[in-house]
């Protein structure tokens, strides 16, 4: 007997259909003898339509109804699930963010976990019912007010949720079969993973791979909660993301984000103190700084790019010129048309040839590099926003991903 | 500077449009210098499509999860009225139920409300918000569940809470102008009424007027909160429904009512103890027997008829077919094509001639009375159904309430 932990996205419980089918798998799963919690986002597209509900009435809606307005929606799904559960003989009941005790800071629209108390949720199981919990929401307790957790929000409650409770595994369902070594719209015969470690998925997640988010990959890792990621449209393995996989690929995957633009700062005067005069003041008008490249010193001075969500660029361009002037900087650029494509796999680390084996794919693929990074599992170039699938199919038709250390020897 | 609290249908934030309205009122209120609470049910057709959403996944869904569900569309529609005043300049904030402290028994689509802590709704008037909060629902202390107050709910919601708050008056916003003399789609000449008192509004709405339920009648009248019946499209006055009005009608309104059925059972051994036999059991199955007729006894034995919802008949049917056998009564009948007509006003206890001036009316319209029940200040006939427009409006004709005083003098 196992505690199983399911999160259903919003496709997979976008219509009554589609809730009574993530039903009989729930009650599949109950049979089976295990514990079932269940995480669920809001249906379909009904974020999208209270989100224009809310600019009809206000175009810059207040953070804290906002909140209030889109946590309707998951309280909408999950009290449906518990309902199509209750159809098949089975007991279910339908807790809130707050109900589950979803401990968040204040900040609206995009609020941390803190923590999770979860404290009805054991209680139901302990009545052998199975607990709907509401994805994407919590509660602060200092204002009693209700939180939104921002993207991704679903799959954090999913994976703090499982972690709080000590679950065996975590499954996230969605419209994928898994995590797969590119995105299949782009590199047709891109294969699903069977397993990666906690640090691949980190990395691919943070490169742009969509099917998992970061945060909740963090909180796999840090609790040691198992996550499988898999289809809710049939009953096929997913992908598992866990600590210690049975083999260790040299490339696991490629992930690409065409979601950011890069800010160039030329011809900084090299001097201690740089670096921090640009990109505090970035910090504190919030703006996520992904990545950052310094060249060497030439005749005193150096360049500096970075890049930034596009959402965000007039804002640090503004920041930058600031800076800039103070510094005595030559100037800043910006290019919104570029993408960041990263290649992943744990056993880089010990195959130093894979950064060359990059540059060459790309090369002979006649793709300008703009920007290197790379972490001792990844290597990330930022590429111009034309030729971004052009790269993703040049380095997955040189790597063939998963490429693992069975197949090096060979 | 006073307190108000309005109450909003619907039909009255029933699009982003209307919602923008009503925000302008309610904004146009707290310029005027007063303290506002708004209360608010869920837009238009909500509720009806979150109904037809609970079937598609269980013809018989779980209370509990249902009145979680129905919560959601209260949810929405406040944070979009506290948006909307927001985008005016004006700072509001929404509560659910709970949040507001609105505390109610167990007994999930209709909850009774219990008490009103409010605690964080004098906050935000203290702090010089408008408070907005979700009509129809509460919380269940002990269950820490979310409940529904069912029919008339937000309504009841909104005089409970003037009460707790002791407010000036609670306007309830509708779309007609006002409580009338009768149905205006039956008697085209009907007539705003300008107040009417607690006792005479109680008795139309027990006949039928739909405009206000009896239980938020009663909160005004235990409380005495003035309760102000208006239009949500104008800025014309409405109806006041108070203690002491002006002008003591004899003739208030005719009320009528098809939503009910009747059931006879013939030649009941005269006994004591007879009718208790009866009318615990349909208590007992949750019935709701409204109106009452007993006739003399004749040879041994009385028929007693009484009405209930058409939606319990078969219930009461049953019940009754059981009971009449234990106690060797001669059979049961029902008929469910019949309706109730109410004549209402405070006056008619000082004016013994109302009651003659009834039945002859409805016999000059050629209209049989099958059951007559009176209170002091109202007579109800039940007719047969398709006759129950006739005797609505020959009623009217002979009496044109508002009947008053001085117009018995001239």
């Amino acid at each position: 007997m196992a505690l199983v932990v399911q999160k259903y996205g919003g496709t997979s419980v976008g219509s009554p259909d589609r809730i009574s089918r993530v039903a009989d798998r729930i009650v599949a799963t109950r049979a089976a003898g295990n514990d079932v919690v269940v995480v669920v986002s809001a249906m379909g597209s009904t974020t999208d339509e209270l989100v224009a509900l809310a600019e009809a009435v206000n175009s810059r809606p207040p953070a804290r109804e906002m909140d209030m307005l889109l946590s309707a929606g998951e309280r909408i799904s999950m009290a449906l699930t518990a309902m199509a559960i209750a159809a098949r003989g089975v007991e279910a009941v339908s807790f809130t963010g707050s109900q589950a005790g979803i401990i968040t800071d204040a900040a609206h629209g995009q609020a941390k976990i803190q923590e999770i108390r979860g404290t009805r949720v054991r209680e139901a199981l302990a009545e052998g019912k199975v607990a709907i919990v509401a994805g994407f929401q919590g509660v602060n307790p200092d204002s009693r007010d209700v939180t939104t957790l921002g993207r991704g929000g679903s799959d954090a409650t999913a994976v703090a949720l499982a972690a709080a409770l000590d679950a065996d595994v975590c499954e996230i369902y969605t419209d994928v079969e898994g995590v797969f070594t590119a995105d299949p719209r782009i590199v047709p015969d891109a294969r699903k993973l069977d397993e990666l470690s906690f640090d691949e998925m980190l990395e691919l997640s943070a490169g742009g791979a969509g099917v998992l988010m970061t945060r909740s990959v963090e909180f796999g890792r840090r609790y040691g909660i198992p996550i499988h990621v898999r289809s809710s449209f049939d009953d096929s393995e997913g992908t598992w993301v866990k600590e210690h996989t049975m083999e260790q690929a040299i490339i696991s995957g490629i992930a690409h984000d065409v979601s950011e633009a890069k800010v160039t700062v030329w011809a900084v005067p090299d001097r201690p103190g740089v670096a921090a005069r640009l990109f505090e003041p970035m910090a504190e008008a919030g703006i996520n700084v992904d990545m950052i490249v310094q060249n060497v010193s030439r005749q005193g001075t150096t360049d500096i790019s970075f890049t930034v969500p596009k959402a965000a660029v007039e804002t640090a361009r503004q920041i930058a010129e600031r800076v800039a002037g103070e510094l005595g900087a030559a100037g800043v650029q910006v290019d919104a048309d570029v993408a960041k494509v990263s290649l992943v796999g744990a056993g880089m680390k010990s195959h130093p040839g894979v950064a060359a084996g990059v540059f060459r794919a790309l090369a002979e693929a006649g793709i300008n590099i703009e920007m290197i990074s790379t972490s001792t599992i990844r290597i990330s170039c930022v590429v111009s926003g034309d030729q971004v699938e052009d790269a993703v199919r040049a380095l997955h038709a040189a790597f063939e991903p998963p490429m693992v250390e069975a197949e090096v020897g060979a």
